[in-house]
């Protein structure tokens, strides 16, 4: 089976182009191409298919087989997969996802896609008390854990986000206070942890906790929540740089908000099943 | 770059045919290549190049762009690579290593490489004293850790080994008492410690805690060293199979130790530098 490895600011996927619709237990492949000892190993796998309502249709499967809705990272990497390949030769791409529709620009330089930018749809910041055991008149409150202090924020994001304002992030104390804030009884569902150090009006650097899945080297709805909160809370404008583990998003917050970042190839072959 | 993966037992690799001699930074390129997340993604990198001692020669590389001597899983890879790839049509090979010459018996089947059989040399099983604080009479003597007695062997296979017999190997035990023994004062080198379940005079399981790596799903030299082990306690003859997590070794003590197992091709193609 052809395939190919990409990734996006080190969120790592196999591509397959499916558009011929040949029946493949696609939860099954999962598992076995994101392997990381037995398979090719990535974090997930991207399906390229045909869509009835779109340009194309972008399917998701994590590494341990079960359908993810979007993957930020995940849908640069696809665009640029359908566009280098001539799968689909437009700047603007209309993209079916399980989470809906989602529209990609591409930057082009050469032929070659340098960036992608997602509308990420909007940010859900009032009339969170349904979802959260919140009752916040504006965007901050406190959180207090044993040792510690921390003003924070909490909005929707497509998935619950926190945001947790520092001035310096260390791993260590991601890892003690991340898995302590995600379960707090103000989360009923969990929640996503962002650490944010603002740099500069137009650039923060943001590390991560997600839900269930501990440090990652990029989260892209965990950028866009930390510009939207950032920018409400007059910390930064609304187009911002985010610095990551792996390198940065550019976020737009604009009503909509815009997610900018890069895709990379890092190869392409057979797989033998 | 034309790269192929592969694995034995779940011990994966990046394999590359330097016979031409190209001009290459092997440690670098182990290292970008062998990238979990910005690589293809390998436990190292085997390069096949020519020799002017044996019939080819082969040279590892970690992840981390360390060279190693030699491994036994990485070298049924190599051996099935060269041969399927036409680059050496021979059934026995002599093959050039950092640790000396090593020889390999192939099994084909159909032109494919089944089973890859290496002499792996001899075991040191008397005078370790030079390398080990012990001074054992026999082979066996008494571990005591503050919560547990264990009976131990230690012998040197290319580097030093302990086995420990269990009736039971739980992973949770491994982890706790593996680095506890790796480290006592006998072992001023350290030891991979091997937990040993004798299941017939010719069926053994093994479970390897690895020197400075951890649990690991397959480890060639500490099969050989269980084997050898358990045969000189009488536990077991002198061919047998050392079943791990992903498969078996079969292992023979015939003066010398021949390990003989699988390798498998997962994917090939073109490494974008």
């Amino acid at each position: 089976m052809y395939f190919a490895k990409m990734h996006g600011l080190g969120n790592d996927f196999i591509v397959i182009n499916n558009l011929d619709g040949r029946n493949i237990d696609y939860s099954n492949l999962a598992r076995k191409i994101c392997d990381r000892h037995f398979g090719i190993g990535a974090d997930g796998l991207l399906v390229v298919e045909k869509s009835k309502i779109a340009d194309i249709k972008m399917l998701i499967f994590n590494s341990d087989g079960s359908q993810a809705e979007m993957c930020g990272n995940g849908i640069r990497c696809f665009a640029k997969y359908v566009f280098e390949k001539e799968i689909l030769k437009k700047e603007k791409m209309i993209i079916e996802t399980l989470a809906g529709i989602m529209v990609a620009e591409l930057k082009i330089n050469n032929s070659l896609v340098n960036f992608v930018k997602i509308n990420m749809g909007k940010p859900q910041i009032n009339n969170i008390e349904s979802i959260f055991n919140l009752k916040v008149d504006n965007l901050n409150y406190e959180i207090n854990l044993n040792e510690k202090k921390f003003i924070a924020s909490t909005l929707l994001m497509g998935v619950p986000h926190t945001i947790i304002y520092t001035e310096d992030i260390k791993d260590d104390d991601i890892l003690i206070f991340g898995p302590q804030i995600e379960k707090l009884d103000f989360y009923p569902y969990k929640t996503n942890v962002n650490f944010v150090k603002v740099i500069s009006n137009k650039k923060i650097k943001v590390k991560t906790w997600e839900r269930g899945a501990g440090l990652t080297l990029a989260c892209g709805t965990g950028s866009c929540a930390s510009v939207v909160a950032a920018y409400l809370n007059g910390l930064t404008n609304n187009l911002v740089e985010v610095e990551l583990e792996a390198g940065s998003l550019f976020i737009e917050y604009n009503d909509d908000v815009y997610m900018e970042g890069p895709a990379e190839f890092i190869c392409e072959g057979n797989f033998f099943e």
